[in-house]
């Protein structure tokens, strides 16, 4: 059973996971891998190679847990945190543990062997984006779990660990520092400006638009004033809403088309990086917020993190984001 | 010149070094290089390569910016921040931003083409201590300078372009908001039980002695409790100290010793890892504060961080801190 540890100084969680050293690394660990023995768990037929699905978009008259699939959710075999069991909270000395009591879900995002999201057809997408809605309406009924967070590892460098484009879920029985510290920071903005900080930034860069990648009819994709990273972007839905869960129809339709296009220009000006993205929402357990919007940052993996960064949480980026913006801006896809 | 970002929802700083781009990098970046046209600039005898040193520990008869050093100090050649000018603060709308002034500064560790700290003789390794410290006391000069990182990358994977041992040094104008966390996490707890957290640390570990790799006199070397990474080590001074300037000189005696030590063992039981070491200490403008403790925190790099440790600040750890330990204990060096 996975623990989480709580580091007494600054209040930042950790998994002990020892069953995820486990999982099947490429020697080298710098590419993902097809899977054990050569056998991809994820592609269709192969359902027998993962745990029993817990959401699967599929044909009426298919099987559960066999072939006629289009997106299909399963725990992680190698879970950073399990759904059964209760927290156990405990103390030793200064310290603070728990169980890892949580839920370690990956959704794979098509049946046949893709590695590429931004191959997959914008219907495709959409369903994609769906299954993350409806295991969040899902899992929030567990009054245990108050986060979840959606992310998406592509290229080893990124930490992932099989090539089949797929995303996973985990959902944590505590807010996650960075969360915190972001929402926070978002509700400070408001309440001595009245406004959400994300709509300020949205309205700002649309005047400015030096730092606009895309701009379409409900997502504006900047690359942000403080980007951290080499090619950060940001995908900031216009419309006020501070969870992901509560996305309506006609966003979803255009954000298929908007994640396929961003992924595809960065795929061609970094010549197919390794990269992140997660989903920032607001938990489980606090009503629809004025002061915090959900987004989807991505980070391509183009640089490494050396001990500065570490050690300072300041972060060196040698791309300035308008440069960044402008080139990704033209890049046609 | 460098440019200082705060991102406006955080707090985060980030400094965009365009500059940066120019450094030599293998193709690959996996691997720390040579120099341009494989010409070591940190060598004895090649000191034309490098900008005008700031501080050497070299033979009286020696010339400066000539060989006969032992330990020497020179700006970086791709500088994050810059010495010069005024810091001229400016908003731009929500954003915040000033120039890039601070220092950047390499600490070359020996005049042979030496690539690995732990080969280094202790007392090798104490000189570089020392300059360390002769550093830190001469930046704390300047007025526009609030904090001093010290820190180490070593191998591509953490983030290093050359191989020849080194150490930086980064000077800020802003206290780095991870060592703002930690120091406020330190007085909260001080605030409420009248103790410095790392010396309570420092007595609960050596109780335990489960976490312990190494004790000498005047050091702890321990896996935190709450290790964010495989075989991550802190190297705790056992007296209570805010400031690594103030380091004595049996400290250093017996820090030569231990960093040697935990180096070498690192390096035998995960086959040389890529790794960063940062030291954490308390800003130039605060005096010495009880609830402050500096220490050396050592990352081997040997997994990568996925999208879900940057959405949440949860690390995941597949190796408990208790069995890192213990085979570091055990590893002979």
């Amino acid at each position: 059973m996975p623990e989480l540890r709580k580091d007494p100084i600054v209040g930042r969680w950790v998994i002990i996971a020892e069953e995820r050293a486990k999982r099947p690394l490429s020697p080298r660990s710098e590419m993902a891998v097809v899977g054990e023995g050569g056998i991809c768990p994820f592609c269709e037929g192969n359902e027998v190679h993962t745990p029993i699905e817990i959401l699967a978009y599929r044909d009426r008259t298919s099987p559960v847990n066999g072939p006629g699939w289009r997106v299909r959710v399963v725990p992680n075999k190698f879970p950073a945190l399990q759904i059964e069991g209760d927290q156990d909270k405990r103390g030793e000395g200064i310290y603070d543990k728990m169980k890892g009591v949580g839920a370690h879900e990956v959704i794979i995002e098509c049946p046949h062997h893709e590695l590429n999201m931004a191959q997959l057809p914008e219907e495709n997408i959409r369903e994609v984006l769906w299954a993350y809605r409806d295991r969040l309406v899902d899992l929030k009924k567990d009054p245990r779990l108050v986060y979840g967070m959606v992310f998406k590892n592509v290229g080893g460098a990124a930490g992932a660990s099989l090539e089949h484009s797929h995303s996973q879920l985990i959902v944590t029985p505590i807010v996650p520092i960075t969360v915190e510290e972001e929402m926070a920071g978002a509700e400070e903005f408001f309440s001595y400006r009245g406004r959400c900080i994300f709509c300020d930034m949205v309205h700002q860069e649309l005047g400015s638009e030096k730092r606009i990648i895309l701009d379409t009819p409900h997502f504006l994709v900047f690359a942000p004033f403080a980007s951290r990273f080499p090619f950060e972007t940001w995908i900031v839905p216009k419309t006020h809403n501070s969870h992901y869960e509560n996305i309506r129809k006609p966003e979803v339709d255009d954000l298929g088309g908007v994640l396929k296009t961003v992924l595809r220009k960065l795929e061609v000006a970094l010549d197919r990086p390794a990269y992140n993205y997660v989903i920032h929402t607001s938990p489980f357990d606090v009503p629809s917020l004025g002061h915090y919007h959900w987004h989807l940052e991505i980070i391509p993996r183009t640089t490494r993190i050396a001990g500065f960064e570490w050690g300072t949480g300041f972060y060196i980026n040698p791309v300035a984001p308008e440069k960044a913006a402008e080139y990704l801006r033209e890049t046609e896809v």
